[in-house]
């Protein structure tokens, strides 16, 4: 579950769909329900548009509710039901386009690990006045650990971080270049006031195609109103991690553990502990699925589309890994909608060209698919 | 106000004060209602011991009750009632002592500079996903700002920290060496794991006679259970800097505000504010009127005293400076009363002893302080 709440900084409830403007507002507006939803609309518009009774293509739907959780039961259920779930290929409906007149199709995600480290100096909060310069402070301590997480290039300093990335291809680089970027359009989406990152790579290759190291949170002490002299007693910070196509979340996660274990001064006891990792997934320009994806979508909007990919994760890469077949992006979400964040919405016409998309996508898999060699 | 809540890890009510083996627990049990209340005692046991209607000197009693706040008004308060307040020596009881066994009388207390610094990235919080790697994220940028207080030796590294420290004597140096110092049992007062702190100088010289910046809380982003992949909005840090003889609050400020505008990313903006500052003090130990003092605890402790420092803050400072008279230090707290921490005690045996001290005090000044030149 992704928590939200009206104190957040919603304007309705997040659990309470409203529509204002042509936009439906909740937590999971775009991320996923929405997504979810407008398959079942492309589905009845597909039947009754060719006056079929069944689809053209023999469809099963899956529903993932725990991928906001790291989804620790999905890889075991694919598993355990691989003959039934078994397909010639995977649509996941997780993902963004562009914008609204730039449709796109998105080719691989990010994949995410995360972790909980919390560490523990004095037993209990001391004064610091009579303590104060001569004992570890656990708080000073994680945010040492936290700044030495990037180098001077803000690349992520963990040895062994970067093992078996694969790297851009000169040609994705130029698919991307040529995206319509408005950097003051994407800040604004953002909410951010400057761009930052790994040295050598543009914002765009930064959120899609390179790994990350971010605080999600980090506390220790006192932080109510007023001071108060203490040294505390903990401090804590919760780490993510998005990886790309040839990082092992294994391998991250010992990666990381060994990091930590070094980086932590005499008297600071620590805990660390990881959430189920989701692995990173991608699928080449050049597969034949993604053009029956690209002309759907194409269709929908009435303009060829371009590529992308996505910074976010979900366990797409299970289904490729454990049933053997590509996986292949619909997604019709725009960056401004929010995604965990307070107002998070839909556009409810992008919802539709959604579901008109799906409902292309059948026919167009039922015509071309069995051609594919 | 110093907050305390029973959750905290109290095992009893924090304002309600109780007596358990001959200990009385309470917020403020040690610091500082039950230093105050021993000068009743002391006041009485001199009355009933001596015979007399009123004490042998001119006694003013003033009880600063917002010096756990950093005592806002008390500057203007000596100062406006200066007239009043005029005094030959100031008797000042919000110090501890060495143990049971090894009475001391402290020399000095350090000063307080504390801020709070507010830092804000994107206007929300904001997904790590789809941002993540390409824009500033405060959480990050705060624990930066910490973990460049300290150099390698872990001195403070804000350009002009140190301006006008006044430097330890080797007659100090031989003073503290010279004490029983039993690391283990100090690290057991202060509910530590390890000693650490600025490079050259014992724990005792840190803790008494040098300047710290501590991290007394840090908070930004998510911080209950479970995980929340965003890039939080802001993240906030609040320092206390200790204070010795020579260093200026005001000076201090500046180099802190200085400092911090250097630190801060692109992207990244930040507000800080300080609350108001204490003063360091420092008596010479050839003061005369430290030998009253002395020799009134010797009196009640049955031993002569030797002399420390106090790593805390007061406003006694202020006293020193718009009084022109000299601050004394009277205190039976020991290190294990938990100034701040959960279940601060005082034991009554100590309390008693202050008693008798400040009961002979009274005596010995009357007695000695008019042959001082």
């Amino acid at each position: 579950m992704q928590p939200a709440a009206r104190e957040d900084g919603w304007h309705s409830e997040p659990f309470e769909p409203v529509v204002r403007d042509n936009r439906m507002y909740a937590r999971g507006a775009a991320d996923d329900k929405g997504q979810v939803f407008f398959h079942a609309l492309g589905v009845r518009a597909h039947l009754a548009t060719t006056g079929r009774s069944a689809p053209a293509v023999h469809l099963k739907l899956l529903i993932e509710g725990e991928e906001e959780s790291g989804s620790p039961h999905f890889r075991t259920l694919v598993e355990r039901h691989a003959d039934r779930l078994a397909a010639d290929v995977v649509i996941v409906s997780d993902t963004g386009m562009w914008s609204e007149d730039t449709p796109t199709v998105c080719t691989g995600m990010r994949g995410l690990a995360e972790c909980e480290i919390r560490l523990h100096g004095p037993d209990q909060d001391i004064h610091s006045g009579s303590f104060g310069g001569a004992v570890p402070n656990p708080a000073t301590a994680v945010a040492r650990l936290v700044a030495a997480l990037h180098d001077e290039h803000a690349r992520v300093a963990i040895p062994g971080f970067y093992d078996g990335v694969v790297e851009l291809t000169d040609r994705e680089r130029e698919l991307f270049a040529e995206l319509p970027f408005d950097e003051r359009e994407w800040l604004r989406a953002a909410f951010s006031h400057a761009t930052a990152g790994e040295a050598g790579y543009s914002t765009l290759e930064r959120v899609w195609a390179r790994p990350t190291a971010e605080v999600n949170g980090i506390g220790g002490g006192y932080q109510g109103p007023g001071s108060k002299t203490i040294i505390p007693s903990s401090a804590m910070v919760k780490l993510s991690f998005r990886l790309v196509a040839g990082q092992d979340p294994d391998h991250i996660e010992k990666a990381v553990r060994d990091w930590v274990a070094g980086q932590i001064p005499d008297g600071v006891r620590y805990e660390i502990a990881f959430s189920p990792a989701t692995r990173p997934c991608l699928t080449p320009l050049d597969h034949p699925a993604l053009k029956s994806v690209a002309r759907a979508m194409g269709r929908a909007f009435g303009t060829p589309v371009r590529f992308t990919r996505e910074g976010g994760s979900g366990p797409a890469a299970d289904l490729q890994d454990v049933l053997g077949v590509p996986v292949l992006f619909l997604g019709i979400s725009v960056p401004s909608d929010g995604w965990h964040a307070p107002d998070e919405k839909v556009e409810l016409d992008l919802l539709l060209k959604g579901a008109e998309a799906s409902a292309h996508l059948w026919d167009d898999l039922a015509e071309h698919w069995q051609r594919v060699p």
